[in-house]
């Protein structure tokens, strides 16, 4: 297991107050659980617009929270006068997402400089069973010097 | 130029009616635009709530419509009697997403007849001008003879 | 931990068999270490010409066994009538390969009918402590009743 | 079309000179056809050793030269005084490699100070006629003052 670095103590705020500016997260009714250092988990309960042609949980949604999950997992390790930025990732869908709360873990995989790649797993939560449902592999860059903080 | 295959003359009218079943792409306000055979334009006007901690579209959304516009191209090449799965997809973001409307549009670079590959290229428009800011190249499944249509 | 289903009793001996067939592996010095239901790994020791510019492994090196391990972790799970073919693979490189020995771990996240999807992890051993240097996400296909075998 | 600024004159030398430290890439037989700024092709003549276990070219190639010809083609707009590091790159297999030669179209998507993204086609010679077999979508960081050059 990897021992991360931490450069920020206040790293667990800074996670939240971010996420509490992303109007799109709110909207969804998304969710931070849990901020650990290179761990963050996201939740979001069904909603009917939140759905696909068949009723489960968009793709899209899918998408959103893994790729969120997985960047302020990279976020955590950051020092107080840096931000994060998604490059890239790629995420494989494997099983309907059919069920009442979306789960997203994001876990950074190798934390650098200026790139961090992180992995999220995304689990549905139906009648009290987690299923994966799909997996994300990202690349998150380091915003040196460029703080996250409101838009002024 | 790949010429493709027509199976079904309706093939438009069918991406419009999936499209419409997506309780979250309508929850978004996004729209189909443009609807060819092996081509799918789907645009999102702005709103306060569609956007990310900087006050621009949130990639959440950009890798939504992105895979949306790549499978419905897809999606127009199947046959009456199945539906589109997304496999996967890898998205990069290469600009920030700052304007008045974001735009994808994608294509089929590969029809097959289990697995088809499509790119999407995603814009934002601001002030009348285009720019390129993400790119997405993922793999669409076609589920043989499980048609798309309502949940009953 | 995923419990897998065995499909074909001598599924060690067909990864073999499909193994030496292939001329690009054997050339490369890859040997297959182990093989296990959803589980294979792949090793290549140091050679020269197996290097990129700074003299470590090549990239090229660590994609081909990340995708080898990746499919044949696939293939384990196969009928005797199926064959396996490589959809599509991401691979993020995140340290340099600097060692005696390059080792792909592949194993399957989720079997399906016709997509498996796998990950492989790739090690570079050095004074015999191993590192981390590469993580893949693929998407394998079933060939139904087209089954590896030699070309006549 | 994007117009590319050229940061060093004698692009085309330095993508020469580093290709050729690459004993991975003599190994195969791969040899450098083009170099533009933004834009590099690759091409491998068939050998029985560059082959899959049904006689075409070994995914693990096809990778090997797209990812080349994507990073290369990335270094062409880069300083003197900078090298290319391959971050990550995601390729979808469309196609048998069924042919005489395998070729590698590399071209930059956008390019960044510090993260360039190419895309590469790549393409099989058979009889006169190129198929379109695979494409590549990849991610390359500039090693800002860390020149490509012999290891001593």
């Amino acid at each position: 297991m990897t021992k991360f670095n931490i450069q920020n103590a206040r790293f667990a705020q800074r996670v939240k107050d971010s996420f509490e500016r992303q109007g799109f997260m709110l909207h969804l009714g998304a969710q931070i659980e849990s901020i650990e250092p290179g761990l963050v988990e996201i939740r979001v309960p069904f909603q009917r617009h939140l759905s696909q042609q068949h009723g489960f949980f968009h793709g899209g949604l899918i998408g959103t929270i893994a790729d969120n999950a997985g960047g302020y997992a990279a976020f955590t390790l950051m020092a107080v006068s840096d931000s994060v930025l998604t490059v890239e990732y790629k995420l494989n869908i494997m099983a309907p997402a059919h069920g009442e709360m979306l789960i997203a873990r994001g876990r950074v995989l190798r934390p650098g400089r200026s790139v961090t790649v992180s992995q999220s797993d995304i689990f549905v939560l139906r009648d009290g069973t987690e299923k994966l449902c799909a997996t994300m592999l990202g690349t998150f860059m380091t915003m040196v010097d460029s703080p996250d903080q409101p838009v002024s």
